[in-house]
């Protein structure tokens, strides 16, 4: 695709199915997040996990974030070379051939990673000194999740691993709650300030034996706006809600945010009463956490999904033609940009760039 | 990555996750599929849509298939830029700017479209004539799925149409089943019947008002030892049992195939008791349709998939450590292959060759 081709048209002239950014609302909910991790004096370093765009992760780091989170090696290198300097994988790097890969990195951008083991630890040590680099290191606690990170019990030994260890550095801690992103409005907001409770008595513990934490991460878009002023962390992952989707919208009730991600669909088949069928399915919006939102046509409501198809009801009584556009709301930013290899840019319905989602398929 | 230097290694030289096929559990369903079509008189055309890869349309090819079955206008290019010269893209293609690009391809080869819409058969034959090109067209029938096709009394209309107009040329009937793939054994049988019938009914009316039917095309993998032997249909694009994955093996019960495609990961935590942590969540695997299978270990069993990781519980007595590998079948190819860029093809555990999964990321 020649992407320059489109710039400065209408959105419209992309072929569907598109998916496309409002760089307005994009940049109001960027401003929201960073100016309540202002109010909160918490440092905001969005995760990229949704957008896979160096471009965007830039417009991010150009809006006060300190840097970026990723998942993946692969995903931090994608980074790397689009022009990201500093990164947070917020996960376990295991095994030598990615542990190689991540201080190929860490010769060009500052570099950070979650450890919950002591061999896991060991073999980063050992290869990172061998390459005359450091390894920035958080400690991974398990906050509640039961998915990956230590018990509290267990940080301080850890902790001393890392400090003792050449090619390594300890910075902090991080402790991440996926556990409590679904969870109604109370038990969301009791959850999350057990869990600040949690790595605040985890910090205390460590700076009792005499390691320096300067970090403590943590803080999905599911639960921002508590852990990003409960006092535990003080720098906050939360990157999803620039995006914005139906899932954080209306399941999980993050609030003072709006829609800027889309997809324009067409209709390819109108022989079902009371029923329109769009180009884009579940290859192209994702349907893990649910469907997504028509929001082009008020009386429209996606009924299903299949592969490449999205039924929708309409009224009967107005006619659709074939070739007419509706647009959606993913319901997950996260399940549905990473099927797509291009991102639209708009403002006031005019193409003003491309940005390529370089990380889509970045797996290891 | 350079392919070539995994070629002739053991396949646990591939970071993880890795995607890979047993190439000679593939070759066996492949044959199955075959032979079942051969016995049956019908004509074999592997949809492809899951593996989105060229190479493997071409060995279905060179294995007895006509051609390929694909998705949208971007799929069938891959595949005709790969080399495959024989195609049905089972889908309506809606749009001056889409069937331009399918005139441009039926200069390289083959191609048959279905239609269900007089205008879109219209704009076919125009672009199509000015083009000096024939489009070969089924006209697509609604069998129950109520998706896209039109009903019983509405497909003279269509053929009558495509006969009469330029550019275009009637090749027969489509009627695809997707609302029978995940019913239970006997309503399983029934509803193809039903079906079959319904199409035996369409192509009579047809003949009998004078039009050529050539082609009857329909079956998905769920139910093709049915609409394969049934006789409504005279062509097959069933493809998935080549690959098989656990939603055709246990919930759709296809009969007689076996596990082809899976995925390696590795342990990336071991820290919570009673479970182990791979590096291989929904972005590597798809949880559409359900979680896939622990292949290599058995009393490993998948719990949850969050976006990177596969929490999966296993044996408390049994220490496992990081790094490890374990082999997955995913629940369901389709929603997985699109995930990955490479298709690892291995022979007794050594890496025959590696694929490109280019069709990946063609959502047009």
């Amino acid at each position: 695709m020649d992407k320059t081709s489109f710039i400065g048209k209408h959105i419209d002239y992309a072929d569907t199915p598109v998916l496309w950014l409002n760089i307005d609302a994009f940049d109001r909910n960027v401003i929201r997040m960073k100016e309540f991790c202002n109010k909160n004096s918490v440092i905001w370093r969005p995760h990229v996990k949704a957008s896979k765009s160096p471009d965007l992760a830039l417009r991010l780091i150009n809006s006060g974030a300190v840097g970026i989170t990723c998942a993946k090696v692969s995903e931090a290198e994608v980074m790397v070379a689009g022009g990201v300097r500093d990164l947070l994988i917020a996960n376990e790097i295991v095994g030598n051939t990615k542990i190689n890969r991540l201080i190929e990195i860490s010769k060009i951008a500052k570099v950070c990673v979650a450890c919950d083991d002591e061999q896991n630890i060991q073999d980063i040590s050992k290869i990172a000194s061998d390459s005359n680099v450091i390894i920035d290191v958080l400690v991974d606690l398990n906050v509640g999740m039961d998915r990956c990170g230590v018990h509290l019990d267990k940080a301080p030994v850890l902790a001393k691993l890392v400090s003792d260890l050449p090619g390594v550095r300890l910075r902090g801690l991080m402790g991440y709650e996926g556990h409590v992103m679904g969870l109604d409005s109370d038990d969301k907001r009791d959850v999350s300030k057990d869990v600040s409770e949690l790595i605040s008595v985890a910090r205390r513990n460590l700076e009792s034996q005499g390691f320096e934490i300067e970090i403590c991460s943590g803080g999905g878009t599911g639960n921002y706006w508590h852990s990003a002023s409960l006092g535990g962390i003080n720098e906050l992952q939360a990157g999803g809600g620039a995006l914005m989707d139906v899932n954080y919208m209306e399941q999980m009730n993050v609030p003072n945010h709006e829609y800027a991600l889309f997809i324009n669909a067409q209709i390819v088949s109108t022989t079902v009463p009371g029923q329109v069928v769009l180009d884009s399915g579940w290859k192209t919006t994702g349907r893990h956490t649910g469907l997504p939102k028509v929001v082009s046509h008020p009386d429209a409501k996606v009924k299903s999904l299949s592969a490449e198809h999205g039924m929708i009801s309409v009224d009967s009584n107005h006619s659709f033609n074939h070739g007419e556009r509706m647009t959606l709301v993913p319901h997950y930013s996260d399940s549905t940009v990473l099927l797509h290899r291009n991102l639209f840019i708009v403002k006031n319905d005019i193409v003003e760039d491309v940005w390529e989602i370089s990380g889509s398929g970045a797996l290891q």
